[in-house]
């Protein structure tokens, strides 16, 4: 089997988007305590007005600002104190006359007749009940409207946004004790190869240690998904032919990592193609490193079958920018954290194929990209680099000094 | 008990490394399965060379390469096929002699004699045994040499690493099934305040819902802390110090959010400074926002005890500031993830107090800041932000086009 059918990465993308919406990622709804890194379902509104009451923004009394109009160093205003308020009692009929004043601590309600909050560093209280006040006050000066933070029908949260620790300040500020989340797809990982042995195993003549299980495995956990189980196969159709049917049963997405050997691939290509009813949808990406990709789609089951390149460079990039991509289209999710910085070398670019290139970033104020450059199959580049660029199919290359979005690594 | 002495935020940060030096965070070893995220507690340097033996980059033939020095497309050069490597067999006793050839797949083993591997593009198998090669091939052309990738003795990993997903697949290539990691620190978060009511209640008059809790312990379960227990509780004296003293038998760390209000800051500080037998260390900090922070450290038991401003955004910002700045330092890991962007507005400056600024970032090629304004104890502008800058003591102020350095949120 050659590779016939080479998309180009827009082709490969847009055929998972159109074939595989049995991947729609489900929801659910999580409480507060559980949702911290979880993708929001939908938009979320406020309910309620925050504050719900009119609240000082500092320790200090409740006025009519047409009382204090006059009030300075020199000649200060004397207010009747004809109340305080408590945080956490009922205060809400206390009630401030014309020539009274009422202590609010911060954060507390505002009575009804004030409209603005003296701060206690300009207040004297007298022993008699009287205040002298020797600063004026504005309309409205340290008084936080009601809904002035909040609005009822407010959006609070935008649908897709990855719950930050703020976020969940705010859900809970707004008395949202649950919230509707997306459910993260299953993942099965395999990697096969006679050759393969553990990191615990040492490798005899001949045999490598399995890379991309666990990078896999390990980038598939920090995007969210649930990773159902990782297996190490020999190759053997029929084990091999036996875990991608009983993956079907239990898992969206079966990510399939060979050897990088041509016969290996068209086994593996063979293999994953009679897994899925819908057949192979891509075999072969215009994608330099990361061209011997395949995916396959079975639509009974609506699980997406992926064969990623043997090399683990390759098969990282190749799983973000189609696999990862595929995951933000549909959990509405942008996950990509992106920096624009100039490159220092020359960079050809691969005519008629997106190029991924590694880089590292330097330190300092206005960081460079630094190209890492990886023979095939060399895995220390990985590890040296913070992210890397796309090159379009159509880029001839980059120059010294030209500047490109940089994709971080997580 | 008033705020006498306010530190800066360096001074606030110098006491704490150097009076705290018992919450330096312990190591411990983990499986590589379970690796990810933590923190690298040491240095991890490669026992094995990578690749182990030479290895070819393509599906092809190893040839000796003066013996293909003249081979061309139309006097392509005869060689004796004398073996074949297999994937995952020992292939260690074959030898490419003079005029022979071993056909060699991708990562397999190159045999003694050759020094190059001719892609199979290139050549064409007759059924006699012979090999018709119609291009010659550099010394070393398409082979991997011996420790190229990782040699024996290279640092793989630096300490304070965050382990990401291809930091555990270089791992697993170089045989180490397992690391030592930092051990987090426990955390105990507690808020108190009568008028604090949680997210699923509704807040009767002068009540308010309790945020802080949420948030705090969410950026602590973010930054991988282990949060032992999040409690809410009511301006009791004997509950809060009960709950501070047992949180000494199991937490490393306890964060305290208390009301904003004079009182209630003075209560907070007072049950701290007793619970901790160092006493007070910082009480107040020159911060914008953030003033209200107290710090306390306990040496018998290994406690540090903070006080965070009540206002939200406050509280995650000194926490962010102080806290896992102290994190960060014990652990070696630089957590702080920030970019460069241009301000798009004024921003007067506090002088003498550092300045936190929350901003949210255009979309786009060259990201702007954008302040966003909080008055003070607002809750939506977290959210609405992306991240923050600081501005320090000395600084007069931001000027529209001026570049600052931006916190991103996580």
């Amino acid at each position: 089997m050659k590779l016939l059918t080479v998309d180009t990465v827009s082709e490969a993308r847009k055929k998972l988007r159109e074939r595989c919406s049995g991947l729609m990622p489900g929801t659910e709804e999580v409480s507060l305590t559980e949702a911290a890194g979880r993708i929001l379902a939908f938009d979320i509104f406020s309910e309620e007005n925050i504050p719900p009451y009119r609240r000082s923004i500092m320790d200090g009394y409740a006025v009519r600002s047409s009382d204090v109009g006059a009030a300075g160093d020199m000649i200060p205003t004397m207010l009747k104190v004809s109340g305080e308020v408590l945080l956490g009692t009922d205060s809400s009929g206390l009630t401030v006359e014309p020539g009274c004043c009422v202590y609010v601590p911060t954060g507390g309600y505002v009575p009804e007749g004030a409209d603005a909050v003296v701060m206690i560093e300009f207040c004297e209280a007298f022993g008699d009940g009287m205040l002298a006040v020797s600063k004026s006050a504005a309309h409205g000066e340290n008084v936080v409207q009601i809904g002035e933070d909040v609005a009822e029908g407010d959006m609070l949260l935008p649908k897709g946004r990855k719950l930050r620790p703020q976020d969940i300040g705010v859900l809970a500020a707004a008395g949202i004790a649950s919230v509707p989340v997306i459910v993260p797809w299953r993942v099965t990982v395999i990697s096969t190869g006679d050759e393969l042995v553990g990191p615990d195993e040492t490798p005899g003549p001949g045999q490598i240690r399995d890379i991309n299980s666990y990078t896999i495995a390990s980038r598939s956990a920090a995007e969210g998904f649930s990773v159902v189980r990782v297996l190490s196969l020999k190759d053997d159709d029929r084990a091999i032919k036996d875990a991608l049917e009983s993956a079907k049963a239990d898992s969206d997405l079966v990510v399939m990592s060979g050897g990088s050997s041509q016969g290996k691939k068209d086994m593996s290509a063979e293999l994953i193609g009679k897994a899925a009813d819908s057949g192979v949808l891509t075999h072969g990406i215009a994608a330099k490193p990361g061209k011997p990709t395949i995916t396959a789609y079975d639509s009974k089951s609506n699980t997406l079958f992926i064969g990623l390149p043997g090399h683990p460079a390759a098969a990282l990039m190749v799983y973000e920018q189609v696999l990862i991509w595929l995951w933000h289209e549909f959990s509405g999710h942008d996950g990509g954290l992106k920096i624009r910085a100039k490159v220092t070398a020359n960079i050809p670019a691969a005519p008629g194929r997106m190029t991924f290139q590694l880089v590292r970033l330097t330190d300092g104020d206005e960081p460079e990209a630094v190209p890492v450059f990886a023979r095939s199959g060399m895995i220390s580049p990985m590890s040296a680099s913070d992210g890397y660029f796309v090159m379009s199919e159509n880029t001839e290359g980059i120059r010294p000094g030209d500047t490109v979005t940089v994709h971080l690594w997580r």
